[in-house]
């Protein structure tokens, strides 16, 4: 389904935008690393959707500039030629990519900000409007940079130095532009010259963690040590670290946070050990229209991820399978929660609303 | 290393005895299930320290049963002529098949236990010596079958009819001379008429729970459902399970539990979602020379199980590992304990010097 496949030992960026308005997305394939560096060149929206769905792209973040940048290869590839055939073929696109994966929110609220500038503009030609969706995205894309850097700078002063840090899943550069959300709050911390230890669950089923997360933090010279995800809770009790962090990929109105699955079960253990428990996340991940995590969608995915994630199969071919991709903590679990409009805490509606402010609702 | 593995579609014992005093030791290669069924032929001790060490037959019971037969195997090869050489050759096969994994007791008990036996044997011929430790090891073997038939009777009553019940690793036929521990109790409830769903564990780093849980259930048409460890604590969450049940690897005076990483933090999940935690296992499982769980060594694994685990790289290659074979359950986590001499309720020193006796030291 890819457009195409190119080697390259660039320094790499999750993605980037190749060229001008006749330009393409370029993004790294993340289900080949750390074993290979290759690129997917995106110049249609449907090559956009199979990135998302398929994790070549992934991270809240990073889907929702992958997602911008697709709705303007879905309109541009259209070629209409009149106001309502861009207006009908912008709803068109956004919806099919938003149906790529359902539980992070950044993705909605992605196609929703460019649905919205597009909307804002008064009287323009069809170009014009066109060339608007490939200038929002690049204001976004260039935004989460900001964005990420000011996460860490925020949550940096929750690591002691010396610390030992846990992490779950990716949410490093490669979920974002660049830099990340949990890992920029580690890096940042080093930046700071505090010395740290992280040890990085390797996240089933599909293992961000050990493929994803211990490249980016070996790549900065952090000490990563790798463990199964049934190991945290060993780790915890040998006194091994001294809080968690992870990405989120939905925060609703009350705090719960959905994220990669295994977050949860990270969290309770967390609370038995009397370690504080972090979440890192701009403020598009924030959905305030919805009221509690039990409203949040928790995307299934295919039994083939647990059963043959490694290229061969490790189960009796017929034996059934549970696989959700996320899981909900509850706000009462989250110590703090970063972004780059300060420090939630405590964890409450009301601190949520003060800090991202009232009038963002998410969707 | 194996002397030689054969195929065969006959039904499959785990471990078996093929043969009189000139015959050989057969196992189940484990580390191929559930792929193939293939065995490794052991006439020599070193074929079954290796069988042991390399999880070809695992499972703290079976370990115990395949280290009986090693230590004839050892013996015979070595040709003595007298007494006091039999007993320096005993010696010195206890001595080193004990170094094939240090956190099963049984591995111990069955190696003291075969010790014993051969030293109570009054001036008999080292003919008869040697023909004494393989009727010993055939004993245990026998004896286990009944053992597991009783702890699966003396368990099913836990298990409400119509319950979800997740498990950990395998504790099943596999890990014993058939039947199991953990399953035994499934199998019983099922016995009994019981209709369950049980949720298995894959066990990363080498997927027991995946590999030979899941095939031991679906071959007994239990319903079972594979899920990531990782997963474990969002089952519990959303109510699918109403009780875990795993096997054990050593247990202590106090009642502390030594079993596969990742089952210390199932007990912290299963006591936050207030789910019982039961742990089955025989009584020589327990080892009341140690006062508690901290005293038990843990078996520090190679990071090439976590980072090469299917077949290919899934992390980068200079990563660190921390790979901690087991873990300890704190008995107050612990609801009973299963064994073939009674429930063990609460799990209290005084209580399981009742039920299995004060004067069994374990090793």
């Amino acid at each position: 389904v890819t457009d195409g496949a190119s080697k390259s030992s660039a320094s790499p960026e999750t993605l980037s935008w190749v060229g001008g308005k006749a330009g393409h997305l370029r993004l790294i394939d993340q289900t080949l690393l750390p074993g290979q560096l290759a690129f997917v060149d995106c110049d249609r929206v449907e090559t956009v959707w199979e990135a998302i769905q398929a994790l070549r792209v992934r991270g809240a973040p990073a889907i929702g500039i992958a997602a911008a940048y697709g709705v303007y290869l879905g309109v541009r590839q259209a070629n209409v030629t009149d106001e309502t055939a861009f207006f009908d073929r912008l709803d068109e696109v956004i919806s099919y990519l938003g149906s790529s994966r359902p539980t992070a929110v950044n993705l909605y609220w992605a196609l929703q900000r460019v649905r919205e500038a597009a909307a804002a503009q008064q009287g323009p030609s069809v170009s014009d409007l066109q060339d608007g969706l490939l200038e929002e995205a690049r204001r976004m894309h260039a935004e989460d940079r900001q964005i990420c850097r000011t996460i860490g700078h925020v949550g940096a002063d929750l690591l002691p130095d010396g610390s030992g840090v846990l992490t779950h899943c990716n949410a490093g550069g490669l979920a974002t532009s660049e830099y990340g959300t949990a890992l920029a709050v580690i890096f940042a911390a080093q930046d700071q010259g505090k010395q740290l230890q992280v040890f990085v669950d390797e996240t089933r089923p599909l293992l961000q963690g050990a493929r994803l997360t211990a490249w980016e933090l070996l790549q900065r010279r952090i000490p990563a040590i790798l463990i199964c995800d049934s190991m945290a809770a060993q780790v915890m009790r040998e006194g091994r670290v001294q809080l968690v962090v992870t990405g989120a990929d939905r925060i609703v109105a009350n705090g719960d946070v959905a994220n990669k699955i295994g977050t949860y079960g990270l969290a309770v253990l967390a609370a038995a050990h009397k370690i504080p428990f972090y979440v890192a996340a701009p403020r598009s991940t924030f959905d305030l229209s919805l009221s509690s995590g039990e409203d949040i969608p928790i995307e299934q995915r295919s039994p083939r991820e647990v059963t043959h994630g490694f290229g061969r199969s490790t189960a009796p071919a017929d034996v059934r399978v549970y696989n959700p991709a996320f899981d909900v903590t509850p706000a009462r679990y989250i110590q703090a929660i970063v972004t780059e409009c300060g420090l939630i805490q405590p964890v409450s509606a009301q601190r949520i609303r003060e800090v991202i402010g009232q009038h963002h609702s998410g969707t």
